[in-house]
């Protein structure tokens, strides 16, 4: 006969659950360092004891195996933890079979105690033993299990015992006898550099660094030279990226006054946003800045302190940028000939001009790949990409997979302020990062789902930068939260998310918006913004010190800078968020399992008490254990089990960031 | 340059949500007469107005198109509704664009107002209308509207109304003015004949009807000519298809007697799913029930009252089974060459041989593809199959393309009572039906959660038939739920699914389970169990009525006949369920757009009175109309609108079926 059909399905059906892509277009992402979940559902018919592997190759070759445990029986679901330690393309495939040994032991266990089918039952086994020294020949604890399998004058159970011994199950489980045996497809996992995945940012200004206020109201710009200084500070603070919004020349036409007011004074800086003018455009240096030989200055500083500095790409043009002259077919024209200005209709932004990227693709993203790569050449390796759900997503897939080929370190943050579906497509086309929309996610409700949708539902291609502010966006309840919002915010951000961002001037307070807007009043976007650090700090007003505790924490604690090893746990108060990180000792430097729970009273206007109910499991302990753990930001010790009395006071400290004490743990 | 990276992502970015196959892996499925949901998340960057519509290939190769509308704006979904009318593989792909003519009104309505830009977007209008003129030259209303639109003397006003009559709207949206138009792949969809998603079904044992107990305790066996007479009451409650439990010969080795006792004695005829004897096997009829011809006479007299019969597929063997001597590769063996028998260590079931799949898998899979030719060729369609999830899912893949594509109108029905991953994966390769588990879904949470799922998120591959119960089936719900209980699981299963089921004696409500066991005592599996159907319903304690109500409901509404058109509505009570189904006019016979609302009280032992808050515009209706509504069960008229008070009582009525009467809205 002829096959017919031919199946597609494997013997024993699987289906891959994570890493993967929605759609399947794309590969998932990790970083190197990441400990990744690798996750199926397995079946077969019957009732057979399964075993099931991931083979792992890595870019250089490398193969390693993973063997997989079945985490909820009831839905098939089977889990290996493995690290990626090799940036580039890795690929992983499913292995299962039918353990042979492991199927008869669990029903001899069943049947010999019950009296049924003795001698069939023994004689199948010490087939299986036989089969197990074909390739083990003379192995000794399978000839020692096999001749008290085989001894018909020792009792049922005595038999049995000697083939349930742990030495024997482990070297069976080891090298299983297999039947059935499956292999799956190739699968594809793109592990990027852990700066990818990790990283505290700082975001500031550089003009405003070392600016001076001259009697007559004009301006002597900070410079690279002046914003070098405080990166000392910066880097004091924990922080390993520092951010920069655009460094280029900013356009006269249409230039913004203070609080987005249109029709600037002569001593209004301008948004560096109206990239363009005649100095030059997104491939030039601001002069008041300095020179490209000062921005590399500036970089160096920044190694020195082991910050990586990222800017900006915001693709759009000021009227002055030499674009509008030398490419007018990278703009859209209007009816009268005209280059076309950013509208809201019936609002218009006349001193932007968006591009267009129909009229002339292949030479506008040809133009774009260089500018990127201009500054890649410098040495910058990050760039936070503005507003990118305004450019075809087309054209990111293309520019992001371009600049991969070449320089697979570069990492781009979509500042995708935009809806779940382009914020999504964004992050499946390439960027390494993403913005989200963490800021306006402030009950514990909202934190809940939405830190479990980022650090389970899709980070294998999201990648959460938890931003606590920006230079647009000061929310409502950091506006009349009081020092307590900021300080609940920032310890959401630090623990919850390997990476997380602060826009200078948080550490201030400053939490004054413009009045019905949701941005801080005198936008440091549109004006020079020099702050008395010093001073501050001096004053105990400052928030450094908290950050920089923040970020030791995240430094100190491996399972702080993993994304999907975030659990919530239950709290009985509406306003005390709980949520923990852990991370196995096989995968930590010390060797010791690091486990952290952190609980936030998310209400910054009272006292709360309550009680929290952790799924110790989740935590690497036994449900029933009781254990010491020590807060980081008090450091004080408690005494912990699976219910434990909580006060979080917003006046005072508002979160508690435990630290399980490894060893520690008793029931 | 070199175009270097292409692009896999669209100019318009979209992503089909349905229908489609979680795995991608096969078609989704239709059946003909289903009005299917295509839905699809379209986005672009920027604001422009998008259009899109999907192209449908039927498999005779007619083309329709079908125009989406956006659903749900913040998350870019659009949908459009389609009748899909014939059988066979069809393909859908989406054609989206921007709508240059709906983003310039936009604009225009915006700007005119605001007296921003009019000559300008005057001017941009104009250029609209005459490329709109190019390929419709001479059409009036464009002609009209460009000359009001050029008319400088008219105020801007006017020449705005001018183009924003809704007749030439309507003419620029039938034939839009487009631009990025961007046409997705090409995906495809599995119509199959109706009977795949709906039917009432109606369970019985051929050898019960009509057989006769004699003085010395033997049996007269039903034949298919008695079993036939039971036909016309069958039909008469509006069942349209009749499912028998397996007709072949019965083993004899280790028959189970009354209440599945081991030992049957001589009077006992065994279990049906014990198949085979010495008079044959799969494609055999048991010699008791009568004669091939006398089988195809009782299909012919079924098809006489419009009611088509479903065979039992159960693929296990008696001990007595032909193919225990003539084919032994077909089954597994002991160590000691026995031949193994089914086991649940440490029980035994010796009265059943499973089949192995992996001793001649060729041989085994083209002599089963033999037995459904075989009853094909008698005329049977349909196959309900016995737990499938205790076979190789690829036999069954195979098994099912291969009837399929000789006998595209043959419907399996898959009995696979186990964990949701088999379940749905035997739904995905193939099975035109599923048992579900709807029986032990009985709280309004578990109901209102499990019917969106059924009829939403596993819609497009898995296609429930609620069974109310099965002769394994009598849950704790209907042992001490009363008769409230039996109407209650009816009434729900009949409405919130096209295709549902009943066990005969369900009307009798036969509630009393063998002690420790979820089934009926003195189960007719392995007994004879002739019914007085008659006396039953002279002495009115016959739920017979009750279900030819319901299935003359089902036959009247349209919107019972599907499955994708359910919603859940909230009520305040924790036991009453609501839900709907809904049909637009256009998809009706009449025209008349078909709408019903289903209130159960849920638990059988209460009164229970409350409101219902209802989302009228699921139903077609404006969110604030107040109409006529008909209880259909009672014949009773009530005038309804969002909230609606409601009292049901479990001891008389717990369930309202309340038809919309159209054209009765008024807000």
């Amino acid at each position: 006969m002829s096959p017919g059909y031919l199946p597609t399905s494997s013997r024993i059906p699987h289906r891959i659950l994570s890493p993967r892509q929605p759609g399947g277009q794309f590969a998932p992402k990790a970083w190197a360092g990441e400990v990744v979940p690798f996750r199926a559902a397995i079946f077969t018919e019957g009732h057979a004891t399964l075993g099931a592997e991931f083979i792992l190759t890595a870019p250089s070759g490398t193969k390693t195996t993973h063997r997989l445990r079945c985490v909820q029986a009831g839905l098939d679901r089977w889990e290996a933890l493995a690290l990626v330690d090799e940036t580039g393309e890795w690929t992983f495939r499913l292995r299962a079979w039918v353990d042979d040994w492991a199927t008869w032991l669990h029903a001899a266990t069943l049947k010999i105690p019950a009296g049924v089918d003795i001698p069939l039952t023994f004689d199948t086994g010490e087939a299986l033993l036989r089969r197990a020294l074909t390739d083990r020949a003379g192995d000794a604890t399978i000839t020692h299990a096999l001749a008290q399998l085989t001894t018909e004058s020792l009792a049922p159970d005595v038999r049995l015992a000697a083939v349930s011994d742990p030495s024997l199950t482990a070297k069976l489980e080891a090298h299983p006898l297999t039947s059935l045996v499956t292999v799956g497809d190739e699968h594809p996992l793109r592990v990027e550099r852990a700066r990818a995945g990790v990283g505290a940012w700082y975001e500031f200004f550089p003009r405003s660094e070392g600016a001076k206020k001259h009697k007559d109201g004009s301006w002597a710009s900070g410079t690279f030279a002046t914003a070098a200084k405080r990166l000392p500070a910066i880097a004091d603070m924990g922080f390993t990226v520092v951010y920069l919004p655009p460094i280029h020349p900013i356009g006269e036409s249409y230039r913004k006054g203070p609080n987005n007011s249109l029709g600037a004074g002569p001593n209004d800086p301008g948004s560096p946003w109206a990239i363009g003018s005649s100095a030059g455009g997104h491939d030039a240096i601001h002069p008041d800045l300095g020179t490209v030989s000062d921005f590399t200055a500036f970089l160096n500083s920044a190694k020195k302190h082991h910050l990586e500095v990222a800017i900006d790409l915001a693709l759009q043009c000021s009227p002055d940028h030499p674009w509008v002259t030398e490419h007018p077919e990278w703009f859209a024209h209007r009816a009268d000939g005209s280059i076309a200005y950013a509208e809201n209709p019936p609002k218009k932004y006349q001193d932007i001009y968006p591009l267009d990227f129909d009229g002339d693709p292949v030479g506008l993203r040809t133009e774009i790949l260089q500018i990127v790569e201009f500054w890649v050449d410098l040495g910058v390796k990050i760039f936070r990409v503005d507003n990118p759900h305004t450019k075809p997503l087309q054209f990111w897939e293309w520019l992001l997979h371009e600049v991969a080929a070449k320089h697979p370190d570069v990492v781009f943050l979509a500042e995708a302020f935009t809806r779940p579906e382009p914020l999504r497509a964004l992050a499946e086309v390439g960027f390494q990062q993403s913005y989200t929309y963490f800021t306006w996610r402030n009950t514990k409700p909202e934190l809940e789902s939405y830190l479990r949708e980022l650090s389970h539902d899709t980070s294998d291609f999201l990648r959460p930068n938890l931003f606590v502010n920006t230079p647009d966006i000061l929310t409502e309840y950091l506006q009349f939260g009081g020092v307590a919002a900021y300080r609940i915010r920032a310890a959401i951000a630090a623990t919850a998310s390997p990476s997380w961002g602060v826009y200078s001037g948080f550490e201030l307070i400053e939490n004054v918006a413009r009045p019905g807007s949701e941005e801080n009043i005198d936008n440091e976007k549109y004006e020079y913004r020099p702050r008395n650090w010093a001073q501050a700090e001096k004053n105990g007003t400052s928030l450094a010190p908290y950050l920089r505790k923040l970020n030791s924490i995240r430094r100190e604690h491996p399972a702080l800078r993993q994304l999907k090893n975030l659990d919530v746990h239950w709290s009985d108060d509406d306003a005390i968020l709980v949520f923990s990180k852990f991370l196995e000792g096989r995968f930590t430097e010390t060797g010791q399992p690091d486990a952290l729970i952190i609980a936030v009273n998310v209400d910054p206007h009272s006292v709360r008490e309550t009680t929290v109910h952790l799924d110790l499991e989740r935590l690497g302990l036994a449900a029933d254990a009781e254990f010491e753990v020590t807060e980081l930001l008090t450091d004080t010790q408690f005494t912990w089990g699976r219910d434990n009395y909580v006060r979080l006071d917003a006046f005072t400290n508002p979160v508690h960031i435990l630290k399980v004490e490894p060893g520690t743990a008793r029931t």
